[in-house]
Parts: structure tokens; C-alpha cells; sequence
């Protein structure tokens, strides 16, 4: 590991706001990016309670030497509400992960997580362009994922979602978005060997015992089959869509993936 | 150097609030105390102009994981005024350069530039009790120096200003938290040589064409002759002192012997 600059008077500060705020990563990440790239910044975990976000916020905006944020649970809808504006995919959710300030003192956030998932992809070799996807989920995970596979020209989104109509307003919302792809809303009954790719982007998996989103038997060897879920790293799922020949995304690649569009964004070297 | 421990999310705060905030050493001298101590904080510079302060300590107020701050110039008489309770230095002369949260919310500070003063006698392995001091300068910098040596018996504590009745007042004030003391005013006419210990706490000295504060012809070899001026780190008046055969010490042992106390007043470990 590289050794990190030494914090001095000059040394930029970023960092993740979030409640509880032990668990996370982002510190680790970007110190070590700062430390191979010889930025003089340095990423902080910084712990605010959902009362407390406005007057940090606040606090943040008055900072001379703070450039940028980024915001985990449960804080992406309340600061997404605070901001003066909130980029394309943020919009669709209504939620941002990643902030910051212009030389005007406005607040500007962005929602990178289904562009992260997109990222993953093609970390991975993938060509994400006209392959057609299923989701599963059309909550902010599956709006976002859904959202930024507008952006590669895919042949087809299907979204489902067991809470009824959910399905069909998300789609909604993406074909005014892109009139001429084909998104559509589909039922639980959906043939997943019809995709190319399936994404579980419900919160099924996190335990244990969590029915699957999709039955594995109907899987389909050399399809791709990804996660959202991140914990535990790899699914049941996974682990069965493996045993079916799947090829398969943990949903780890969604966040890692996120990451040089983070530093895009703060206007930090890759 | 060691190296300081990886940032993560269990990591405390600490940092010095400035405008301008380039100069600032604290997070240099704090953070190499952490990597040496194995402490899990990182201390930061924090820029904020005087508009914004009150905004950022709301702010502050809102990270669950900032344990203490310092506060530089400009900041120090007003975040005085923003405290719920300022300590019997600070009190003294209206100004903090240490603050932090209770567990209930509420701030405290105190300023440990005087008890610095003192921290660095002794660290020079000099025992300030029972010593006659002579002050040149009743602002912030006297007063704080004059109050900390209330603390240490002294033989003696004597403030002359150029300002007519500003020594008087600190006087004053200073009898009333120690009405057992000799503490007077004096005129710019006193004799140095009748002290122990003669110290700069007016601002001359900083411009290489400043007057001096005291004649040197009149100072006394083996005498003591402080600086509160760090700029130059050794001042005419110390050059001039030291021709003279008298012992000095400069400006930068105030900073440094406040290091200490400010690891007391946040719960570190020295």
C-alpha cells in the first residue's frame, strides 16, 4: 500500500455521510486512490442521524474545503430533497448518492448506482448494447438499474415487481424517458431463459431463508444473472444460477463500479 | 514517521477551524500523534469564513463521530460567544481556541493560549513559581498570559499597554480572580531589569521595522525574555535579548505547550 500524503493545510476533504456509518468502505477506497494518484485530499466517514442532515448540510456548505459527498443509508431520498438539483437518474428515484457544491453555493447529486451496474458490466467484458435485460424489483434499486440500461441502447427492459402497478409506473416514467426502446412491465409468470441478462434488484437474498426472486430452474445456461444485494456477497441465487451454468455479477461490481464515476464527478483524477 | 492507521468508518474527527487555513500545523502535529499512539482519529484543516460559522458549527454539532475542534484566527471571539460555556481563560479574554461537544449537545471551549504560555516555561525546565513577571500588552494574547500565570504563584504579575487604562482594566479583572496576588499596571517607563521574567504579548515584531516593546539596553543578563510573536520564529527583541546575555523563548513554545492540554481537554492520550 501506498502511504498516504500527510493531511496538511491544503488537503481537500470528501467524504460519505450515513447512519450507521462504521461499516463503510468509501474511506478505504478513496484514501488509497488519493495515495497512488498523490492527491492531497482525504475521505472521511462522517456520521449524521436523519435529524441532523439539514444543519449538516448546512454545516457542509460553509466548509471552503470540502468538494464532495457521498451519501449512503438511509439518507439518498432526504438529500435528494435538500438539493437545488438532482441529475436524470437521482430524478427518476428520487434519490442521490453522491453530491456536491457549485462555485455558487447551489447543491448539485447525482444517483450512480444503476450507472455503477452499468460500469460493473463492462468491467467485466460485458457489451452491455442491445442485450435485453429482465429486473426484478422496481424499487430505487431497480429504477436506477432500469434507468441507466436506457443509456447503452439495449433490445428490450422488462421490470416486475409483486407490489401491483409498481412495475407499470416505473416503466412509464422510463419510456418518457426513451419513447422509442422497448420497456416493458411483466408479470411474475415471465420466462427469465428469454433474456439476456436477469438482475434481482429486490431485497430478496439479504437473509438467508429469503425466497429466491426467480426460479432457478428456469434459468438458462450462459445467461447472465446479477445481484443488487450485497450482503452476503454471493447469493442464493448466485449460487444456484452458477450451479446452472449462469454466468453471474455479485452485487459488489454495482458499488466498485460506481467508482471512477464518483471521482468523475468530483473532478478527481481516475 | 509512522505510519498513520487507515481512515474507515470507525475513525473520530478532530479539526482546526481557520480562514485562511494553508499555514495551519495541527493536523501535521495531531495526526503524527495518532500513528504514533495508535489512535483511530484523523484531525483536519476545516475552512470557514466568518460568515459561516455559525452555520458550521451547527454542523458540527450535527457529526456524531467530530469530537473537538480548534479554533484559529479569525474565530476565536466569536466562537466564544457561540459557546453554551467557555472556561475561566477563555472567559477571561472572550475568546476559545478549543471547543467541544458534550454529551448532551451543548458546546464548551476554552482558550489555552496563557496556560501554553506556562506549559512552555516548564517544558524549558523552567519552574514559573515564585517568579515576578512583567506583560507587555493587554489584548488577547496579554491577558491570556497574565490569567495562566494567576494559576502558578508567582511573586509578582505586572501589565503595561500603550492604550491608557487598557492594562488597568486587565488588572482589575485579574485582582478579582485573584485578590491574594500583587498583579499591577504599569507605565511604559518600567524597569524590565526589576523582573524574572519579561514578555511580549504586543504584536511588535512581527514587521521587521516594528519598534521593540522594551529597550534592550534596560534588559538584564541571566533575565528570561518571551516572545508571544511567532513570526519571525525568533523575533529582534529575542536577538537583541540574547546579545545581552539573557535566556529566551520564543513564540512557538506557547503553540507547542498547548499541545498537551488540548489532548487533555479532548479525552486523547498524550
Amino acid at each position: 500500500m501506498t502511504t498516504p500524503p500527510p493531511i496538511s493545510g491544503t488537503t481537500r476533504l470528501y467524504g460519505i455521510v450515513g447512519d450507521p456509518i462504521e461499516q463503510v468502505r468509501s474511506p478505504a477506497v478513496f484514501n488509497a486512490h488519493f495515495a497512488e494518484r498523490g492527491v492531497d485530499a482525504v475521505f472521511l466517514p462522517l456520521h449524521v442521524g436523519t435529524a441532523g442532515i439539514e444543519a449538516a448540510l448546512a454545516g457542509f456548505a460553509a466548509l471552503a474545503n470540502l468538494d464532495g459527498l457521498i451519501v449512503t443509508i438511509p439518507h439518498k431520498l432526504a438529500f435528494a430533497a435538500l438539493m437545488d438539483e438532482v441529475g436524470p437518474h437521482g430524478r427518476l428515484v428520487g434519490a442521490v448518492n453522491a453530491v456536491r457544491q457549485r462555485p455558487d453555493g447551489s447543491w448539485e447529486g447525482e444517483l450512480f448506482d444503476g450507472l455503477g451496474f452499468v460500469e460493473g458490466l463492462c468491467g467485466q467484458g460485458i457489451d452491455p448494447t442491445g442485450l435485453s435485460y429482465l429486473v426484478f424489483g422496481a424499487g430505487g434499486a431497480g429504477a436506477a438499474i432500469a434507468g441507466a440500461l436506457l443509456n447503452v441502447a439495449p433490445a428490450r427492459v422488462a421490470v416486475t415487481d409483486p407490489v401491483p402497478g409498481r412495475a407499470e409506473e416505473l416503466c412509464r416514467k422510463l419510456r418518457t424517458s426513451a419513447p422509442d426502446l422497448a420497456i416493458e412491465p411483466t408479470g411474475p409468470g415471465v420466462d427469465p431463459s428469454a433474456f439476456d441478462v436477469v438482475v434481482n434488484a429486490t431485497p430478496l437474498g439479504m437473509k438467508a431463508d429469503d425466497p429466491l426472486p426467480v426460479d432457478p430452474g428456469r434459468l438458462r445456461p450462459g445467461m447472465l444473472v446479477c445481484e443488487a444485494v450485497m450482503k452476503p456477497p454471493v447469493t442464493r441465487l448466485l449460487h444456484e444460477a452458477e450451479k446452472r451454468g449462469c454466468r453471474i455479477q455479485p452485487g459488489r461490481h454495482m458499488l466498485d463500479g460506481q467508482f471512477p464515476l464518483f471521482l468523475d464527478f468530483f473532478g478527481l483524477p481516475r
